[in-house]
């Protein structure tokens, strides 16, 4: 008998000094990889060795949540930066939560792209190469969380990198796959027991339904719950025991 | 016949975006260990790709020249962070570093602490065992450089680092060994003959004339050459050719 | 008949970007003198015109919460800035806010240095003497908050600069009237009632109990009451009543 | 008989900390009005207030040199900011000068957007009126440099602001008006005599030759000549010297 898994992500370590943000804690106890931030968008290096020590004792995975150079903006902004500069800023920032997670006697698995970076690189081919080539030269081994059709997964094929198509349990879909924007109504779903109805769906049918009714096919390796919003940890917690109602294993994805 | 060989440091990457500090391309000429900065003090991720590519390419030794976080102030103003925070800081500063380091083909072979963290680890405890911590954390056969009998080299030892003792061509020596302050009057030579001269003595006779005239003990593995004066480069070459003369060995120290 | 009269006074504008602290409009609702942040330890420009906005909507006074540049830190490290650095810092952030202040149609009326700032010119001379310089170069005619007896209000005395003395609602005093620091047991207080009842005696009594139960004298023309804690709304609140049940009347001291 | 007069502004106070950009005391003795950057791409406020000093001794106006919030960049990056950050961004910026300036006995007479920002604002209508609607919310009697024509000018002009048209010394001109791209070959000219005679066409014919051979129309009020280009002293000085053998005086232009 087949079991189906799947890897559950959320963005983590985004306080930053003494401000905090969501609740790493409880939000640890939920998923199977933490998302790092690594000082660009959020993140001082003290909270983030806390959330790689946290995330170690656990077992929970721990990713690059690379961004823009931009704490006043947390990184949700588009920077018109140079591939140049880009991949230089990624490498550090891969680099420096390298640092903290082998402190914190864990590693970094993996590398996911935050905020405006990540939906500039959907389609921008000179940004998306630049990203991906920065997580070539660390490592090209490490896979890339993203978008299945995205630029950057084409960047990132391109040099053989492994690549874990993601889904969002709280977004809601355009009927051809991609998410519709924060900015319209609707794109964001709160209700915990239908964002947990949908993620049943995308795992156990491959499929999830768009905002005009329409079925969308869904291929994830990985879905992605929100830890930043105020009810991030009901959600999440309900995704986790609905899937395991379902009979699906949580268990981060393989390298 | 025994050859005698030393070490030759410079401080390098210290610009920042479009600011430059000094004339990184000709150091690395003469130096066999570059200090390069990691983005606390000085330093944007692309300007420190550049320089590592540029030290790897000329068979030069890369260094973490680890700094508090203070880039409008170069990183000269002591900071009283708490261990808990100089701890991670310097790791995320490592880590960052050794990701460019790694892209441009090379490594981080030691770890040199810049400024006001360098004097102040001197003999403060607290932040010497926080920074020899740091080290350890992120690989314990990291070397790193400083100044014999400091609060830092005893942190170090105890946690069995391997310390590298290094000696300042440039600066004026107390009788007891210590350095003259930048405040006094003298504290910084100037004349590039007198530099070499100095260094010269430091490295063939293990003593140097301190600033009453009187001779001070120097064992030094490694020489500090400052990079970022005017006359860096010549006074730099000047060590270099003199070192030459005296059949002296430019060489990186071994881990 | 002759009225007591009292300021409150309360940090506000502390958050950063998407980070919050402490809960600004409720505390508009209880203070007289909201000290607002400039930016350096926290304080991102939309933030701060948002809370200038709601001080001169509600009529509470504004003043510039001038702090070491630090957001990493919160400002409440000690850093090591030359008297010609902590002047100029001084100016840029007092401009800054008197801009913002002036675009939500009120003004800064007076200045409060934050955190490690402060605690360093109580004592520190130079810097004492830097910041109160930078507040005459702006406009002579700003008061400063500050303790008595302190540098600041020596070198700000010197310069002819109006001082506001103030005395802290939630702090532990010595028998000399100083503050018990943070680092021992019981510097802060938390349970609103005593909290209320201590600045109740404060303003009434002009009087205090000190940490050995000896009387110590307080002549407070400002009581700051903390906003960035968990019970802060809560004792602000308690000591607006308690003051109120006393015919004390709460109003903005006069410059 | 009347006399032709014109402004020459400058980019200046753009270095940081230690770092240094251009020979602002050599532009200072060329130029009628200095660009003095605010810190958000360049300036810390101990060197900021050193150059508003030296304009002031030399008469020299200060203007606002206001930018994105990217010392990394420079300001030369396209940030995709908010209207409602971009105005308190730009209102604290011109704020922290107004001080720096009095306290150099002088004030801010101008506000001139920089980089990027200039660019955006030329075609960017949200952008473009929040930059206006900050300058209005400090002082609606500050005038602003910029392009005509530019979507920045016709929001100033909404607002009521006083606009100043520049040109471009040392800037290709495109058959229309616009400049050619820093990214094309010929688009920043070097040669002095060449920059000078193209600038004694400006203000005396009002018309320049563009990179096809035709003439284009220029009107401008004042003139920018770049600071921080290796040649940058030498152009200004003949530009400066040219204008003054065609009988054209300089000086600041109007409020």
């Amino acid at each position: 008998m087949s079991t189906v898994t799947v890897d559950l992500n959320a963005d983590l370590g985004e306080g930053f000094g003494v401000w905090t943000l969501g609740d790493d804690d409880a939000m640890l106890e939920v998923v199977t990889s933490a998302n790092v931030a690594c000082g660009f968008h959020a993140g001082d290096p003290a909270g983030l060795l806390r959330v790689c020590r946290a995330a170690a004792r656990r077992g929970v995975r721990i990713g690059a949540q690379v961004a823009y150079r931009d704490l006043a903006g947390f990184g949700r902004r588009y920077v018109d930066v140079t591939a140049e500069d880009l991949t230089a800023d990624v490498i550090y920032q891969i680099g420096a939560l390298q640092a903290l997670a082998t402190a914190a006697g864990s590693s970094v698995s993996y590398v996911k792209p935050h905020g405006a970076l990540y939906n500039t690189i959907v389609g921008d081919e000179g940004q998306a190469v630049a990203v991906a080539a920065a997580v070539h030269a660390v490592d090209p081994g490490l896979p890339v969380l993203g978008l299945t059709g995205s630029a950057f997964f084409a960047a990132a094929d391109a040099l053989g990198l492994r690549t874990v198509s993601e889904a969002f349990a709280d977004r809601a879909y355009q009927p051809d796959g991609t998410l519709v924007s924060r900015r319209e109504p609707g794109a964001v779903l709160t209700d915990a027991d239908a964002i947990a109805a949908r993620v049943s769906s995308m795992v156990g049918l491959g499929t999830v339904e768009a905002v005009d009714g329409s079925t969308v096919a869904i291929a994830a390796e990985s879905v992605c719950v929100h830890g930043d919003s105020p009810g991030a940890v009901r959600s999440a917690t309900a995704v986790r025991d609905r899937l395991g109602a379902d009979g699906v294993t949580l268990r981060a994805f393989t390298r």
